[in-house]
């Protein structure tokens, strides 16, 4: 069992090497992550420029470019053997709801999809985390089972934990993702020049964070497990569209 | 009615320029895209710096950031009066399959989910398309469409448009994603410096490209009209992940 | 007779289209510009990835570089036929005393230093300047007194344009590099997420800028012209050092 | 007495640690280093977006941005209290003749220009370099001498080390900074998908390397010390170019 290890925080992330240490026992993990912070990557490919990968110190390689890049290079070529399965995080954040579009750590695990196992994201649902172990030991719990009772290969897992001790945790909770309102407004300002500048501002309020979903879970002290998917396609939206596209006439 | 248009290749396309023009006439069109090419870029939001927008000689906004930061910072207030509507496009090259996930131009289309009309996203697929003013006809039906015989707002329409004079296409649609095979090897050569370097390697061949799928509409002809949702969560999964899930005790 | 006409704002910039335009007569101008501003970008050159050229719809090529890139391309092998001088600018804004040290404007001239003429950076020397063709008219002169009376090919003539209608300009001064104080001090602040960022302060206040200094000329109206070379040894110092370097036992 | 260390390969550049050990016991010394290795960096200075400092577990503190912008905060507010000198390096390779003007490594010494005490820039000749020691044995006994017997607050000393143990230099010799021919042919070639792409060609060859120069000293296994001085006016010219100005008709 190869387990490869990613994140999107950066490969000197604190939550990075707890989390490759707690699943150090269960396979031969390799760790292949982003050379610096690329929170809010998403699945972005680079394509347009060659990757660098360079092995620090304490064996992890790091690559000059984004999560998706770190996973894609690993399991098209990088590494002598394939990896089994990918599990990214510990995320310093939560990655809930309608964010999971722009996480870096959710997108890693995405890029994981061809392999022989589910792909786990795991994240730590606090703006200033700090019980790393906590969601160790969720993430450990995770990898055994799915060794032990396999999911169809093609699932993943998106996995937000409290930010409590392990004896704190309300338990496991299966949820859908949430929706946020907008976002707030652009933050507006001027840089020391003079000139404008704008930030991108603070995620929207949460609009559906009722029983059941992910924002629900985590509020009450549970770790939110998601089963995610990549097939974008609304099939439900299949048969109306049909009919509208019937009077379609370019 | 007031029309938002950005792309994913840079406000100085041509592609985007067809697009704006052809939309013109339905209503108030401004156009947002990003100062440089920004393909791959999917989802990715900037939130380590603040950005920069600046008005070209022919009107356009262009940012330096993604074409999700361009939607972002339109929508959430960088533009006096809010878009209705997102038109993304016209990309140089399909959007198609699993390939969505990393596309700007989709994500771009995603960003407006909270506006009052669905949103467009439109390619042309070829390698190196000639017939953008097909794709522009495409698009301009589809939005007086929606303008006539509105779809839910929410709804996301992915527009991919074969490569052919207008009268060539043989038709509309609605489709399915199809899916691709893991992508080529990465290819590992060298700089000038002797220092290894490896490029993402391209797509992989396609594995699900039957009837019914966006490969399969494009190969034959027809213009691909794909319905995309945002929400990620695998809802068929939440009852055997909620069985699974049972024995887990971290 | 072929000018390489660059820049540090990008190759949209309004003052690289005047200066093309002034030096048409006098030569075969060609551009090769950065994609984009590249402003404090001094003799920074790529090494870390590939570059690339495009041709924009005014025949200008564009690379995704720096200054020093741009010219360094054009003079080792991107163009057909070498060019015989370089002129960088017009820069919006001006380009004196320690300040060159920072400017991509003046590297992109220190870069043509190989060829078979004087290099001449051109900065109009105005916050947000307007007499962009003052400052054309005085590059064209000296262009053209270039050619007719030759100084040694490794000068470089650093121009700073005071911004004034060319009536208005009270002559043309030989002057040296002033100097400026220390920058003012960093501004620290925090992003809207609450997290310390730094920008770097304005520059420091005059120090040396007395009668003789570029300063000093701009100050008066006076067109500024230093020349500068590239010889970083400080020749006065080595007498000094050789003395000081004989007690040194490592 | 304190002194700032700091490099272009990154903070975590073993090159960068051995010097900062070897100053350690002659002054209090603090580390402000890129993030990322930023050779070929020039003097560039960040003025378009804001910086950002983070302090890693060994106590340094890593900026994301250039060695110029590095020395430029420390110096200008980020520090608690203001260093005293700079010393930069110790550059895995050469920074000789004309490539000084490229070096990020020279460039930081020479923004602690406004310092007590001179500032230096230590590298090691060497493609792949293996005698740090001998380097920072050599920067240690510089720094210790300037404290004894201090130079002008303004003189930067570039120093580079031939690759060798201790006992096999051959001494140290002042020198002047040679000159290359001009860089090899741009490296042309094509990306995965097709792309024309350019990657910069080596340095050239050496022209004027004979005794006296940096490029012969390190050639010979001994240690060049070169005095370099940011006044880049070309007094010598003056005279000339003021007859010449002298018929100057805009």
């Amino acid at each position: 069992m190869r387990i490869l290890v990613t994140n999107d925080d950066g490969y000197r992330a604190p939550g990075l090497q707890v989390l490759a240490d707690a699943l150090a026992t269960l396979g031969e993990v390799t760790v292949v992550a982003p050379e610096r912070n690329r929170s809010g990557a998403s699945n972005s490919l680079t394509l347009d420029r060659p990757l660098r990968a360079h092995r620090a110190d304490n064996g992890y390689i790091y690559v000059d470019g984004t999560p998706t890049d770190c996973v894609h290079l690993a399991i098209t070529g990088l590494l002598e053997r394939e990896p089994d399965m990918v599990v990214s995080g510990i995320n310093a954040g939560a990655n809930l709801g309608d964010d999971v579009l722009y996480s870096g750590t959710v997108a890693a695990a995405m890029e994981g999809r061809f392999l022989g196992y589910p792909a786990v994201a795991v994240s730590l649902a606090a703006h200033d985390p700090q019980h790393f172990p906590t969601a160790a030991r969720v993430a450990r719990a995770i990898v055994e089972r799915l060794l032990s009772d396999p999911l169809p290969p093609d699932t993943i897992l998106n996995v937000n934990v409290p930010d409590l001790p392990m004896e704190a945790v309300a338990g496991i909770e299966v949820t859908r993702l949430g929706h946020r309102h907008r976002a707030e407004p652009v933050v507006r300002t001027t840089d020391p020049r003079g000139r404008p500048i704008y930030w991108i501002g603070p995620a929207g309020p949460e609009e559906d964070a009722g029983p059941g979903t992910d924002f629900h879970a985590v509020a009450a002290g549970r770790v939110a497990l998601t089963p995610i998917h990549v097939d974008l396609t609304h099939h439900e939206a299949l048969g109306r569209l049909r009919a509208w596209a019937e009077a379609l006439r370019p």
